[in-house]
Order: C-alpha cells, then sequence, then structure tokens
C-alpha cells in the first residue's frame, strides 16, 4: 500500500475503459441461478429439525451457513480462488518462478476470511485441486509449492487440514490449468460469537483491516488489462515490481484477528469480507440503516496502476477492487479503537474508518463524494 | 441388475483391449502428490489441540476426516463428480433430454456416500459449481434441473443444502463445461458410532449394497469405449436401453441405510465406499487381515457391457468398476442377517458377501477365483 487513492479524473477516452463486464463476468446471466439455488437450498433446513438441530436463518445469504447444534454452532462452505492461478502460470513462462504457494495461501483465504465473517473459529480445511489432466502433477516443483503453501496457509490459520481431492478432469479443465478451492467448517463457540447483524445499528463503528493487493477478486480485469499493455505483466509499477508479481501477493488471512478481538472481550456486531463487487460489499447486511466512511485506507499501488490504465473513476474502482480494505468489521463505537490495536497487533493494519447512521440503506464514502445505494448490491 | 457377472473369457484380442490408464488416468503421477499433501496436512493436526479439541487419528487416509469436539465429533469432506457430467452433455447434444438432476445427484452421492463410511449422519451440503464462462448458466432448464436434481438428492439423504459456489471460470474451465463438487459437513453423534475399524476384526460380516450402475466411477474408460461403438452412446444395450442412459442412471445414496442400521442398533465395524479403484476399495482398512467374497451380487447390465467390449477379465473388471456393489458394510457376524434386512427395508438391495478372515492383508473373490494383494490398493 503505497499512497492515497487516485479518484482524480484519468485521461483514458471512454472507448478505452475497461469494465468487468468487458472482461468476461456477467453477473446478471449467473444470478438468476443463485436466487433459484438459495430458495431450493433455503427448503431444506427443515431436516435438521428431524435430527434435533436448526439452522441460523440469518446465516442464509451471508458468507458462510451456520447451524446450531446444541452446545455451539457449526459454520461451513466452499470457496473457489478464481482465475487468479492463470496469472500464476503466465507469470511462471515469463520469470521460470513458481508462485503456487501464494496461490494456495489465496485459495484457503477465499475460504477462511469468508467463514470468520459469521464469527466462527476455522476447524477444518479440505482441498479441492481438479486438474485438467493428469501431467498438471508431473511438475514436482509446483506440486511442492501447492503444498508447501496450503500447509502453511493452515498453519497461520491455526486450522487442521483435513485432506482433499485432487481429480483430473481432462475434458472438463482445461489442459495444464488447475482449478483450486477449498471448504471449510468451523465452530461458533460460545454461541455469542455468532456475528451476523443481530446487534448491528447506527452509531457502531466501521474497522477496515487493510489489503496485501488485488488479494483475489478482480483478475478478470486484471488480466484482460495486461493483454492491453505493451510489455504485459512484465511492466513496472512506480515501485520496480512487476504488475505481475504484485498480482500474486497473496490474499492476507484475517482468522487470527478475529480471534484475537475474541480473546480481547470484542465480539464484532457484523462482518464483511471485501471481495467480489468491492466496497458494495459493505452493504451486505440486509438491514436499512446506512454506512459513512470517512477515512479511506492507502490504496495498494496495483490497484492504483490497474484504476489508472482501465480507466476507472472511483466509483467503478470501489464497486469493483477492496481498494486497500481487505476485511470490514462493525464493532461497537466503545471498542472501535481497541479492535484498531488488537488488530495491528496481530501484524494487520486496520483503520477506524466510519460507522453506521440511521437512513436509508447506502454506502456514502465521503472522501470521494461516492455514493453506493442499496441495489447496487444484489446478492439475496 | 439384469444378471450375473460376466467372467467368462471374451473374445478380444490383446489389442483391443482398453485399460484405465489408456483412458487417460494415470494414478501413479498424481499419488506422490496424495502422499505429499497427506503427510503436510497430518502435520496442521495440533492446531486443533490448541482449540481444546483432537483429531480422530484413524481418520486420516479414511473417506472423510473427524475431529472430535467434546460432546460428539464433526466429519468432514470435498468431493468432485469426475467426468460423468460430459457424458452428460454428449447425451443431451444426441437426443435433447437434460440429465444434470441426475449429475447433481451424484455430485452429492460421491460427498455423501464417503462421509456416512466414518459414522456420520450429513448435516450440511455445499454446492460447488465451476462453469466455463458464464454462458452455461444461460441454460434456464439445465439450471433449473441442476437445482431441483440437487435439493431431491439433499431431500433423500436429508441434509440442509447451506449454499455454495457457482463460479465462471472461462480460461480454467472449458466452454461450455462445469466442474461440479460437493462438499459435506456432518456429525458423529453418539461417538461410539465412529466406524473406522477399531473393532473390526476376522468373524466380521461383509455386507454389500447394490448399486444402480457405473455410479461414477470409471467414466473416463467408459466414455472412450463410447468413441469405439459404431453408435456411440445410442447403442442399445440388450434390455434396449440405449449405453449413454444407462450410465447416466443416478449412483444411489445409502445414508439412508447407514441412518436406519443406527436405529436398529446395529452399528458397522467399518464401511466402504466402493468408487474408484473398484472392489480393491474393500482393501481399504489398514490391518493386516483377509476379506473372503462367497456370494456375488449380480453386475448391471451397463457394467457387463462394458467389460465385454473392453474386453475386459474378470480380475480388471473388478478392480475398477463396482460390479454391482456400491457400498461395502462390514458388521458383527450377529448382525449380518439383520443389516441385510434393515438396507432391504430402505430399498436398496444387499447381500450378506462373505467375512473377514484370519490371515494376510488379501481380497479373494472365491466365485470368479480372483485375489487381490494389499499392494493393488495404495492410499495412504
Amino acid at each position: 500500500m503505497t499512497g492515497p487513492p487516485d479518484s482524480s479524473p484519468h485521461s483514458s477516452s471512454p472507448a478505452d475503459r475497461l469494465s468487468y463486464e468487458q472482461a468476461g463476468v456477467r453477473y446478471d446471466s449467473i444470478d438468476p441461478l443463485k436466487v433459484a439455488a438459495q430458495r431450493a437450498a433455503a427448503s431444506t433446513a427443515h431436516h435438521l429439525v428431524a435430527l434435533g438441530f436448526s439452522e441460523v436463518v440469518a446465516s442464509r445469504g451471508e458468507s458462510a451457513y451456520v447451524v446450531d447444534v446444541g452446545p455451539f454452532c457449526i459454520a461451513s462452505i466452499v470457496e473457489c480462488l478464481g482465475s487468479k492461478a492463470l496469472v500464476a502460470d503466465e507469470m511462471h513462462d515469463l520469470t521460470g518462478k513458481d508462485y503456487y504457494a501464494g496461490i494456495a495461501q489465496d485459495t484457503i483465504a477465499m475460504a477462511i476470511n469468508d467463514l470468520i465473517t459469521v464469527g466462527a473459529t476455522p476447524l477444518i480445511v479440505q482441498a479441492y485441486w481438479a486438474a485438467g489432466g493428469s501431467a498438471w502433477f508431473d511438475d514436482a516443483g509446483r506440486c511442492a509449492a501447492l503444498v508447501e503453501g496450503w500447509k502453511r496457509a493452515c498453519d497461520i490459520c491455526g486450522v487442521a487440514w483435513g485432506g482433499g481431492e485432487t481429480p483430473a478432469l481432462a475434458g472438463i479443465v482445461e489442459a495444464g490449468r488447475i482449478d483450486l478451492a477449498a471448504s471449510c467448517t468451523g465452530i461458533v463457540s460460545p454461541k455469542r460469537r455468532l456475528s451476523l447483524g443481530d446487534a448491528l445499528g447506527p452509531g457502531d463503528a466501521i474497522v477496515l483491516l487493510g489489503s496485501s493487493g488485488i488479494h483475489a477478486n478482480g483478475l478478470s480485469l486484471a488480466r484482460k488489462l495486461a493483454e492491453r499493455l505493451p510489455r504485459g505483466y512484465l511492466t513496472p509499477l512506480a515501485s520496480g515490481t512487476s504488475y505481475g508479481e504484485a498480482l500474486l501477493t497473496p490474499t492476507l488471512l484475517y482468522s487470527q484477528v478475529t480471534e484475537a478481538l475474541f480473546a480481547a472481550g470484542i465480539v464484532p456486531h457484523y462482518c464483511a469480507n471485501i471481495t467480489g463487487h468491492g466496497w458494495r460489499k459493505l452493504l451486505r447486511h440486509p438491514a436499512a440503516q446506512g454506512y459513512r466512511i470517512h477515512t479511506l485506507p492507502p490504496v495498494p499501488e496495483v490497484l492504483q496502476f490497474i484504476q489508472h490504465q482501465a480507466g476507472q473513476d472511483a466509483r467503478a474502482a470501489y464497486s469493483t477492487f477492496n481498494m486497500g480494505a481487505g476485511f470490514a468489521l462493525f464493532v461497537a463505537a466503545d471498542a472501535a479503537k481497541r479492535a484498531v490495536a488488537v488488530a495491528q497487533a496481530q501484524g494487520v493494519t486496520a483503520w477506524l474508518a466510519g460507522e453506521v447512521v440511521t437512513g436509508a440503506k447506502r454506502l456514502f464514502i465521503e472522501p470521494l463524494g461516492i455514493e453506493f445505494a442499496a441495489d447496487t448490491l444484489q446478492l439475496r
């Protein structure tokens, strides 16, 4: 993170601008399926009652699904890396370096950082590594990096790696590629750790945790951009780091922060993992209330570069990328400064960045003068 | 299931024979990675101790990973469908019919039937549907079938569908294809339901549960075979059903059987889900003891057809396909007949098929005169 966000008008003409839709991702054709799946899924909850348990209804549509099993709750999730491995593959071709240890961390972060939003302590990670054919596994160095990075990320999160699945899926996964995902199971114990927003309300503080770069969201656009750069991924950023290297900075893992918060007596009222849809994820909770941001984290160099090169205004950039904030904690106002200190003590930069306010559901980013209304995020 | 297994010498010449390696799956290049991953995974178990929990060590290398969380155990898993969806795609092109409801059941069966081997009651399923691009989701009928089949399989298993992930992964998953997987979390409660083999020993009975056909293992070979048939997937079997239709019979779900067994007071000493490696999976438990099979289930017509067309001898067929037995229960001898009756009452055909015997670790299939030694299955 190397400087303030660039929200000034840029020089690109509209024809040069690159939107997420141009990069090949069309949320509108995915979302009807998501809605149908969510409805069908919700209709299966009664099976838990037959077993003497119950779902935590407020977790439907949240980042992890929570079931009350009596003494505590179980939270579970499966998450996909997305297309970041394609950057690792191309950078390997360009530099000869292996990036799969970082890619492993990215994959685990996608699952862990979602799981902890509900207040869960991660217990078990399962690996899903689906290759485009047996040949993927012939590169012993790449395999060793994937295994070592996966283990290291588990160690950082204090989670047990249970096992996993390593299919060779020729004809489904493209030759030479790998589809990486992680499933994660955790427990919410004691149950008062549940942070699904019941206690969220006006006056709560918004604490943002720093990101390390692009993390693993927005890569479709970032890859498309590389095609337009004469030197592609080897284009140097102002710091001298190449664009590709900067993109491949592993996603930060935030579970140490949420565990340390609980140890310090702080239970967040709500959490949002800032991934796809960028800062619109701050609008995730269904309540009718506003979110006022008064302080912006510095924007990582690679995201400044993308915003400038893609000709994005601040609105487009903040609605696509994490822009320096990888995770949001919504805490009681009187716990905000301590929450910042707890995160910093875990080595994660944090800012007291805003507050929950009364009024219509909207996100207002004051320093940029931009606002996102409730209908800019439709997840449920 | 239409007749006895065909173990007679076949007329194909060796040059016509089709092995699993010829079909593109090379286990020897995957397994070193599996071993490295298993070792690294095992080294992360101490994190559970820091949280006051512990892994159930005997679950390492088994079909699901089990953690003791105090009042009960949590079991978890992620499993992939494999290449069966490619058959559905081709059959859709040939017939116009949609097969994704069945494919959904196959995917859930891969996870559920593994999870229950350890004695777990499935609680939560998460969907992982990674398409080769947003366009996959434009086919509303196919999406609806996938959702409906997924829900129906959850209903059969009495499990809650928690949510999932539906990424569009152009450049990783092939255009027009989908990579389907399911993660599943369950509990083992009471803990004496754990069926990891501690009580397994000579004298125990082997009860086999019937399969519905090929299930979702051995599809690489089955697809390769279709390429050699003049009429491909439309080749009629003796019953009149096409080869493709027969292949697409959904995998049976066995969780009703394991739940009914517990309700009837029967705790299996061990279970094996018969998937990849066929009947060699009966050798899964590490103990040094033998497995004598005296009674064979009838072989489903589609597997008879494949065995004949691929020119497989009985040894090759039983080491690749389920050959009519989708799941094995190892139970106390005096519970064997009741276990068969309990399964039948759930609508699943079952046979008292053999017994555990003293001696070297090997599987002896008496009616066929074939034997598999311990080293024919190397999973850990």
